[in-house]
């Protein structure tokens, strides 16, 4: 077993991600978490659009973030994100934050797999099992 | 022909409306507009997730917003909707955002009817006409 | 040592607020609990916009979410919240969000004070102390 | 008199600016006009930001937006934009998204310059001048 995979996006704050405390609104995080593991998916070589139209959902169960310091307009944020643990039937990505090397925020969020057709849990696509496994850093799940 | 019928919501403002100039942004006006017009399609008797599930999207074709003053966090304001024109493949709402007597912003929003199952524009679902028609204060289509 | 204070606000649910998935995007939530805890804090005397200006900010240093069910649009849910702990530094709210009976989703948000003019955490405001240990249903603080 | 600057930005589609409808919110786009308008900004040399700290805002007076096709999660969009018209108080954006070369909206943003400090309409900045009446493609204003 080896570490997982870290893949990171530059996003560039917008304005209207900001608030009147003028730093970014805390809601923003789960956003750039979400737009962070796109990513990293797409490296797995399955876009999460394309997940969806073999027929299934990652459906979001949790949500955790913590904040240590706001991003600010003008800015451009890193996030990384890693699929930090793999199971069957979820999974949980964690996230950073960073502004050059400062932290800013880091935050976890937990999914099912959801078969569209029967909108019910389901395992992980077959398809997904090896590259997913990969991502993870785990030699067989 | 009378007058169309005019709906108002009451919305409070959310502290994530906001953006760092200390006002509502923008964009939030939008979203006001769609959830103004959401109660007016739901006193024709039809909610518009029931238009959706009977098979129709009413596709935003246009929308225009004229900004007069902020709205702020605190302010609950209020906004004006109406069916300004109503033709047999689509339609044009009005609005107004109002702080009591103030007026803050006022808009309209152009749509076309789309047919879910083909994707492409079409009439009016019939049963839509006569409802649609009596909140546009018109005596005929 | 009594119940914290309760409030409930109702939510209708935005069609802006959807994804693709068919539900409201777990983002929104967040959103969600801010507008509730505006409400409870309204409820202690003291409107959030009027603690901002009282030179104070309400700081969010985590949240948590947890999903259970999704909200769509057309659904008007209730957001409960209270003042789950509050500290002479720091406060954590609950939030619980239901649809009639069916619960879709809770959470927390922890907070600490910052004072505006020196962008450094800070007290309670003297004058909030009993409002806010009365919210928590403490005799004291 | 020449082209005024053409600035292009690429925008990846977000999951959470989908809605149920299974394209990009209308309301989205004018979130990607303004990201469009601040890399505009930032080729004369100043970046929105720090012309807010200079003391100046540039408030939004209208916006407008036509909607030709829906932009989908997967899809990375240009958002095009250059600065329409200059006047010594007020001036216009205009912005093409496309994917690709398909055209999926094109819009127009009004702005005056408000001074910070008191909060009303004023002249445009001297320091902006000259580089903003070379981003208009104008000899002279």
């Amino acid at each position: 077993m080896s570490e997982p995979v870290r893949q990171t996006i530059d996003v560039e704050v917008r304005y209207a991600e900001t608030d009147q405390m003028g730093v970014v609104h805390h809601s923003v995080y789960l956003v750039w978490f979400e737009q962070a593991r796109t990513r990293l998916c797409q490296t797995s070589g399955f876009h999460y659009a394309k997940i969806e139209k073999m027929g299934f959902n990652l459906v979001v169960t949790r949500a955790e973030c913590r904040f240590v310091s706001g991003a600010t307009y003008g800015d451009v944020v890193a996030v990384d994100s890693w699929l930090e643990r793999l199971q069957s039937r979820g999974l949980r990505f964690g996230y950073g934050v960073r502004r050059g090397d400062e932290a800013l925020a880091s935050g976890t969020t937990e999914h099912i797999w959801v078969d569209r057709a029967t909108g019910r849990p389901c395992r992980m696509p077959e398809v997904l099992r090896e590259p997913f496994t990969r991502l993870a850093g785990l030699e067989s799940l």
